[in-house]
């Protein structure tokens, strides 16, 4: 193990503090030597007795407390690796993702983030470059991240196995500046291995759910994994962005509630010091009290809470909600436009500005594009119901649609019209919750929408009761109790326009945009019934 | 009460279904009737034999449940009545904010969100408007959401109370839309009174704070409160987008978390199915775990919760956390520039796109324009330490500072840089979480840094201990129960880049911004120890 000189700590500040700062650090340095020597001790063994070229040129960093040191090196970043500097020296940070020493030589891959750059450390004596070299970095674990001082080459044939093909990077110095553990709980070319069942590689080793779950720090840097969470902040940001331009106002909505708004079940008691309190299982009344404060269009983005006991590939104990509520002048479809606008706006920017992620979930999960309408399909309930009738599923008119009927729905419409996204108007009243305002031509019908894709729902919305006695009225025959929700119900005393809106479950969007299976996929640390880690 | 032909339900659909919906709706709209003419009675009393020649001018809509009527009509923005189309008729709907009856004349304010126009009602042959309307006009409740017909008229004198002086609308029909209650809990003018000391107005009666929170559909609907919340939907905006620009990845964090993560003080438990488990105190450990998976770059934006039994101006037991964290080369100063930057980019949009918003606060509330530098004043813990001591406080080299040094310290640093906003870096380690790197020159130094607006603490931050053996000492040495944080502590066995981040409090940043004078005028719905409703 070499430490260069400019590793040493130095000693700064008065004398007093100084010395013992000094004696300190010794000892930690101390510490730290011991303990790459230990990492180090196979890579390069300290009995050889052999004179070593490339003394001071590699080795393990002592840990990088911004001490200072090579403050003014300028680091160039893999994807920047072009055979336009074909011959220039460069430092590189990356991962070593993966090595393989034979002889006088080691190959390696450097990643960083998705991009991939071949790594060779071949001995030379003009490079200083020795045979303990060479085995050091044979050595260095999967997933250490290091420094590497080398020169850009072109190669003569591209590195098919590499995001960066045309060049290589020719070592001639490797520090490692945080090393992985030697034995790693899954391999990432196992978790970032396609899915495809035509392919000979699906016969290899896979890593299932609850392995990439319990290691979600490693999962996570599959390149399907860095575009999934890249794909979710760009839905985030579309939809807030679009609906900023649309003049809507963004708020924040408590997620600690005194009552369980929406009727009681499937929900989690928080102790509040000595009483107790809700998680809010959508911000639902409070955004409705916003449009009743004159914000006239809001949005909110935040965590909800539903203690569902529900294990499926689509349910989530925490989710993020994408929710937003707008007045409107004569009839709720001014919302549903704005809403159905709103989605088709999101997909043509996630289309047009994340090619290249979708790309990359494409590698490794069979996705088939998606594929919608502008202005987006709008069906009603007798029309799906009819629908559903013809392909031999019979539904009630006052009942909902199952989850089966609804992705069989799905099919039947992206056969007829070819698009992934609708919107299903007019549910029946009786399946909607108490604060949907019913329809002025038939009492069993509501105001009512679902918005679905790929034939699974992601939006649930509604125009809202807004007079107070009506309200009370349909609370009071949905059972739930008034004095709870004493606020809300006072809310539309004090004058509340028309209003209407929906939730949209930005998990779910992620996920049926892509056509991959499970929402855990498109949440970063997920929460079921079963999980609450890491 | 009168109620216009084209409010009649119409009747649609088979017919079948319409029977029975015609006799539904006939039902509702009489007991709408009944209501609304209750309502209006004393603005329309049925009784009054004279002939009206508003008739079907004027009165109370039926609720509005979409059903079409009046759907080509188009209404114009209180903003927009403007004296180029002076002698226009148009359609606006509108707050009555206030109004007032005498004899055959009736003046009144509409509103729409903090824009103010007057509203004239008068007693005219030529446009068909009866005594009978401007009594009903008279009698409409305050804050009641109307639809006004009326012709824009170029006033002689500019309306000095309104935002739009130059015209008045001058009514032909007028419709209640949505009737607030007669008895208000407050009046929006009390509750927008400004709170000079200096004023007459001053005298006169305010609105206690817990009111207003009690009441906090009307209390949103002040010009202030407009303004607050829209500054703070800005807030948000601006450093998502600024670090967006920067390459920060959005990620979202788990609020439900399997162990209290900071020591177990302070935390909220949840019941979680037949376990239990905790509100997170921060996003913290998820985000530094995103570093170490790769992203390199990501911010958060969303809940967090404390159980701090505190009842002060500043704390909030959940409030919205603006956290970031990123990874860097050399030195944590790489990130702490980054931030800073963040800050005074946000600080410029604010001032640049916010400056009526601004001023509307400032009506109300004394606002001393928030001053800044670019770059922004950086201190070290030493330096600041050496300023109180100046000025006749001591604190301990190891000390952390009291909110009144804190204060005492923003006021020494205002007189002597000019600036509302600096960062303090370089503080005890002894005062800072257990995840905090030492500094490698002074053990009982950090590298961690707070940064102040006004004098108050906004952000704390740090460089993170990515290594895993000495995060464990740290820990140990916390007290700190190293089974309950393992997955934490494991991301950094998998490789992890030095980095640093820091988190800051969304609602503290537009109160001090503002300079007012308690977070709950900067949170939509605050929660505290003792408030958890509305």
């Amino acid at each position: 193990m070499v430490v260069s000189e400019e590793n040493q700590p130095t000693v700064e500040g008065d004398a007093a503090v100084s010395k013992k700062a000094a004696k300190k650090a010794a000892k930690a340095a101390e510490k730290q030597q011991k303990k790459a020597d230990h990492k180090a001790a196979s890579g390069q063994p300290q009995a050889e007795s052999e004179p070593d070229i490339s003394e001071g040129h590699y080795g393990t960093y002592k840990l990088l407390q911004s001490s200072g040191e090579h403050r003014d090196r300028v680091y160039t970043d893999v994807k920047d690796l072009t055979v336009g500097k074909n011959g220039q020296d460069v430092w590189v940070r990356a991962r070593l993702q993966t090595s393989r020493a034979k002889g006088k030589q080691c190959f390696a891959v450097l990643r960083q983030t998705s991009t991939t750059v071949q790594l060779l450390v071949s001995v030379s004596e003009e490079k200083n470059v020795s045979k303990q070299l060479v085995k050091f970095v044979g050595n260095i674990t999967k997933e250490s991240i290091i420094d590497v001082y080398g020169t850009i080459v072109k190669t003569a044939t591209p590195v098919e196995s590499c995001t960066v093909s045309e060049v290589e990077l020719v070592a001639s110095e490797v520090w490692v500046v945080s090393a992985a553990k030697a034995q790693l709980p899954l391999q990432i070319e196992d978790a970032a291995r396609p899915e495809k069942n035509d392919d000979p590689e699906a016969l290899k080793i896979r890593v299932n759910q609850d392995t990439r779950l319990d290691n979600r720090v490693l999962d996570l840097r599959t390149p399907a994994n860095q575009a999934i969470f890249r794909i979710e902040a760009g839905v985030c940001r579309l939809f807030r962005d679009i609906l900023t331009k649309r003049g809507f106002v963004e708020i924040h909505t408590p997620k600690i509630i005194s009552a369980a708004s929406e009727g009681g079940a499937n929900v989690f008691t928080v102790s509040y010091f000595k009483s107790s309190a809700y998680l809010a299982q959508s911000p639902q009344l409070y955004k409705q009290m916003a449009i009743a404060a004159d914000f006239d269009k809001v949005f909110t983005v935040g965590a909800v809470f539903r203690a569902e006991d529900s294990n499926t590939h689509r349910h989530l104990t925490e989710f993020v909600g994408l929710d937003l509520e707008m007045s409107f002048k004569h009839h709720y479809h001014e919302v549903l436009d704005t809403i159905g606008q709103t989605f088709t706006d999101m997909f043509r920017g996630l289309r047009d500005e994340f090619a290249s992620e979708i790309a990359s979930v494409g590698q490794q999960y069979r996705v088939e594009p998606f594929k919608f309408l502008d202005p987006p399909l709008r069906l009603e309930f007798p029309q799906a119901i009819q629908m559903l009738k013809e392909a031999g599923v019979t539904v009630g008119e006052e009942d909902d649609l199952s989850t089966p009927d609804e992705k069989l729905l799905g099919r039947l419409v992206k056969a007829k019209y070819d698009t992934d996204f609708y919107i299903l108007d007019k549910y029946p009243l009786a399946v909607r919750p108490f604060y949907t305002m019913p329809d002025p031509n038939n009492p069993k019908v509501s105001n009512s929408y679902d918005m679905f894709m790929r034939g699974e729902e992601i939006l649930s919305g509604a125009q809202r009761i807004h007079d107070p006695e009506f309200l009370t009225e349909r609370a009071k025959h949905h059972g739930i109790d008034i004095s709870k929700i004493a606020a809300y119900i006072e809310s539309f005393r004090l004058g509340c326009p028309p209003h209407a809106g929906g939730g949209i479950g930005m998990e779910r969007v992620v996920m049926l945009y892509l056509g991959l299976d499970n929402i855990r996929k498109t949440s970063m640390f997920p929460r079921d019934p079963k999980r609450v880690t890491p």
